[in-house]
């Protein structure tokens, strides 16, 4: 599980690590903000999940005025993804950040639990996971993103009762350590969804 | 399943019905202000639940500048709770909303579909329910808040399996309509948790 930061080449904080991110423009909202900056800044250009996470206001949060409010956004690429990165930016695992600038850190911890809550009751791995994969490495993605190891066999089970992933009928072949040839599965939809919507309680369909 | 709306005695949308809020003070966060405001301008002293909603920031959200963007709480009280409001403020049925002003209209469209959702997978209806309750005002609480009828067996089936809620033990005697005394329950926990987290998968305790 890795986040995008950059290093900031000027005060304040030179030196420290940045969540992308700049100033809202006059004639956009947030959401179209946050698509353009990530475009522009850190190249990166097909999100497959992008939301609000949190306003972040502490009236203190920057060292010197003008007070600045955050309007933070979890979003996601697959994997498999490869932006073309600046020179001054860098994939950092969520586990080991380096010195960040501001509250940028307990962002990233915000969005780090989000994330992991959303992995329990959402389909959201799939805006993680490439386009067909095998369980095993569904597996990686799960344990790095929850931060804890999961079951193979569990999560599969789970998953596939859930209808969020769905077998592709192919096989991929074994890897150098040998072994069968694994199932290859996709995910069943590509928006968000709860994905055990209380089903005691659902309405009549 | 009603929301706290006052009218609007000056321009501009005079006559239309608002969410209570304000401005964000120089010395305060957005938490503190949303408390604030609920308190000073509506009476709402005693919130069971409080959890940023969403930013609402199109440029022409209102008809005249100065910009506005709007950073929209879902706040909960329980049924039973009775703030003294002002002459301009009343409760209005989520399903039949006065003229709303602004955006505000979309904003309660938002937080009914968050609460939904919340209801789902979270205990968050511990913030709606008073402190005892029988199973049928359990029922209510949800059918409302869901928009769809929901069984009482199958409520309470689940809500017990999931350790949700919890007997107290003792019974309330029966209403006008006769029957049997019933169940009186309360919830486990008053903080919001997810409520299955996606079990097979959690790390060992």
């Amino acid at each position: 599980m890795a986040v995008l930061l950059w290093e900031r080449a000027l005060e304040p904080a030179i030196g420290t690590w940045s969540l992308p991110g700049g100033r809202l423009r006059d004639d956009e909202d947030l959401d179209t903000s946050a698509a353009r900056q990530l475009a522009e800044k850190v190249d990166v250009r097909e999100l497959t999940h992008l939301e609000q996470l949190s306003v972040f206001s502490d009236p203190h949060r920057l060292p010197d005025p003008p007070r600045r409010i955050a309007s933070a956004y979890l979003g996601l690429v697959p994997l498999t993804a490869e932006p073309e990165l600046p020179p001054d930016t860098r994939w950092h695992p969520v586990s080991a950040l380096p010195h960040m600038s501001f509250d940028h850190g307990g962002i990233v911890e915000h969005a780090r639990t989000r994330l992991a809550a959303k992995l329990s009751y959402t389909n959201i791995a799939f805006a993680l996971a490439p386009d067909r994969f095998t369980m095993s490495t569904l597996r990686e993605i799960y344990c790095a993103a929850l931060g804890y190891d999961v079951d193979t066999t569990n999560l599969q089970r789970v998953l596939s009762r859930r209808k969020v992933i769905t077998p592709t009928g192919a096989t991929a072949s074994p890897g150098r350590a040998g072994g069968r040839p694994a199932a290859v599965y996709r995910f069943t939809d590509s928006e968000i969804r709860v994905t055990d919507e209380f089903a005691a309680l659902r309405p009549p369909t």
